[in-house]
């Protein structure tokens, strides 16, 4: 059944009245995506009987494959079974298993079950049921004539593994394709650059190409579909080379990795420490790294130096510096970098100073000056940047680029310095 | 025109095959629910004429008013005006000052305008036009019968002013009453103490009280719908005031303030600085300080120290210490804080160490351990914080909630010391 079509039903009151968002909708049309099954709708209506009724059956007439969360619970509201199999004609019994596995969810957890869960255990006669490992309300699919209809339960803890580990392979008969895609991870050049480089491949229709920036990264996507996903990663091994070496370091990554992790992981298999002094970012820098498992082996030391005492006693920046050249300077972003690396003994020292705003700006320092250093006990070098659009707050986003520019100075010198 | 209900219909094929998540479906609905329109369904359909054309002329069936996102813009795919006019029968016609603001547009820009763009300046006769600040494409307004229909474009940026200052006003029309909520923000007690020291009030009907957890903190959200939002106010006081005096300082703020930015706004109206000293957060404790605008007035000195020897060296924690108690336990937190309210010569200091884990863990210590100390210069004060359920990685949640602990303290100083 090639060129299946699908639409996503999310039930619950929850979500149109706004109090969550609708995440589901994303998560199963990505999946359905990947093994070439067209989303054509959404929709989402609240726990109302006649409402969702409606709402079914008019899914029901426009694609073949329907996916409905929520309404699996045990209370009176929920109705998506029932509403489904009366639409369907298909009669509804007990299955044993299913029946076991919610006696012993409550048994285990010491509180009664009653009759209401009871109805959890109801099933469409012949249909295939997804045992639910997180909770109780069983999922399940159920086919009759061109029409297949997938039921899930609403909490995103039990959709999810029961969605991946049993209703995806279980789709995977309706389809003749995988749809597959890698994500490579630049920093460092902007997009148009990277689009100027990468010249007639953008146009490649198969494997496609295609760019996204955000907040100083550019990624580029790579996708391909074939008939086993073995088919469509050999398809894009060719232009993945090519790429890589077209651009060699200002790729830091294949996927899904960040900066950090990167970092992170190179400086412990070099068995080698960082340290962090920071100004502008104000610990967000250090916070990034310690955020990666692990970081204790490699970060030891970080100073937060919003002010010039600090930055001259902590530090060690000289008060003339200081005063020559202001905090946000590169001779200030050097002795920054030369003091934490220092103070900790570590092989490589970051430094950031700059202006994130909103406040502070000048017309020769506008908000955005970013000065970064890297310190190791042989070299130190020295970034300037301009970031943001001079446009309301981008205190956040400045903060952000800059500790991003920063990480990816001690990827390079990690990269290149086999002898750290 | 009491009890209106509605469907916002979102067009765009990034959302229905999963690249981003539906926002707008939530944040339209949640500004509906404010001014009481029941919204009763979402729908999400790609650029694809005839499909838009079938779901559009399917919420006009169902609902009074249609809010639709996207397909305002210049390509042929952009389609959303044309169908709903062709659906209502009503001409499109050139607006003077939509074409005045597109061609200003792309003259601040120094880009040259094309045919397409000017498509953009096409209104629906005798509609409400909701001129754009952020782009191009003009949002707009029709009513045709018993019908209402509200355009806007899809980019958040551009819908969320267009939004709130120009069609929001224009729905009020339809509302006659407003529901209004206030959020009561608590640290440091639990979601089920709370509960029970609000005893009947959670029942209560007018205003409406729920209770809500995440992270830490718990709010309450208080609600009442009034024919206006004066008297909405004026519903809500009494249970305020109550709640208000029950919980004293147990209440850090109310709706969106953060502990962050509670902490500066004391700091900063009392001119005292602060100084940090972090182990386990690693950074993020600065970083919440340091996000907050206007920071740099009443933060100088933030410390990461991993390490011992950082911790010896850098804040004077004594060796017997760290050897006799290690480095996470109160007496390490205790010198840490000391350590770092010498060293930058604030008023106040916090300090966190413990284990955040995934790693390190051990069964009289584990992971989840966090011991904080605050210093002023006439005293010092440590807690002892067991966080986290010891199951799966849990090493975000722990850093965050002890971060937020950590600012607790420092606001709750500030509120009994008026001699700091």
């Amino acid at each position: 059944m090639n060129g299946m079509t699908a639409e996503i039903v999310t039930i619950g009151t929850e979500i149109i009245i706004g109090d969550i968002v609708n995440t589901h909708a994303q998560y199963l049309s990505q999946k359905l995506a990947s093994i070439g099954i067209s989303v054509l709708y959404h929709s989402s209506v609240g726990d109302n009987p006649a409402r969702m009724q409606e709402v079914l059956r008019h899914a029901l007439t426009r694609c073949d494959l329907v996916i409905v969360t929520g309404g699996l619970g045990p209370t009176t509201d929920d109705l998506t079974k029932e509403t489904i199999c009366e639409m369907l004609e298909i009669p509804l019994v007990e299955d044993p298993r299913a029946k076991t596995e919610i006696l012993e969810f409550f048994r285990r957890r010491g509180i009664s079950c009653t009759e209401n869960n009871m109805k959890q255990a109801m099933v469409p006669e012949n249909g295939v049921i997804f045992y639910n490992k997180y909770g109780t309300a069983p999922g399940m699919a159920v086919q009759k004539g061109t029409s297949c209809v997938i039921m899930l339960p609403g909490p995103p803890k039990e959709l999810r593994p029961m969605f991946d580990e049993q209703a995806f392979p279980y789709l995977k008969q309706f389809s003749d394709r995988e749809i597959v895609s890698h994500h490579i991870r630049f920093f460092g050049l902007g997009e148009s650059t990277i689009a100027d480089r990468l010249g007639s491949l953008t146009d490649s229709s198969d494997p496609t190409l295609a760019l996204y920036a955000k907040e100083g990264e550019v990624s580029a996507r790579i996708t391909a579909c074939r008939p086993t996903w073995e088919e469509a990663e050999a398809a894009m091994l060719p232009m993945m080379d090519t790429i890589r070496s077209m651009f060699g370091n200002d790729i830091y990554g294949i996927d899904a990795e960040s900066l950090e992790q990167v970092v992170v992981r190179e400086l412990l298999s070099r068995k080698c420490q960082i340290a962090t002094a920071e100004s502008c970012t104000g610990g967000l820098l250090a916070q990034k790294i310690t955020s990666v498992p692990g970081a204790s082996d490699c970060f030891q030391y970080g100073l937060v130096s919003y002010s010039n005492t600090v930055k001259y006693a902590q530090l060690g920046v000289p008060e003339w510096v200081l005063r020559k050249y202001t905090a946000v300077s590169r001779q200030t972003a050097f002795y920054m970098a030369k003091g934490a690396l220092k103070n900790s003994g570590a092989d490589i020292a970051l430094a950031v100073t700059g202006l994130a705003g909103p406040g502070g700006g000048t017309p020769e320092q506008p908000v955005g000056t970013v000065y970064l250093a890297a310190a190791t006990r042989q070299y130190t070098w020295v970034r300037h940047l301009t970031l943001g659009h001079g446009k309301g707050n981008e205190r956040d986003m400045i903060r952000n680029v800059a500790a991003k520019n920063a990480l990816d100075m001690a990827r390079r010198i990690l990269k290149n310095n086999s002898s750290l």
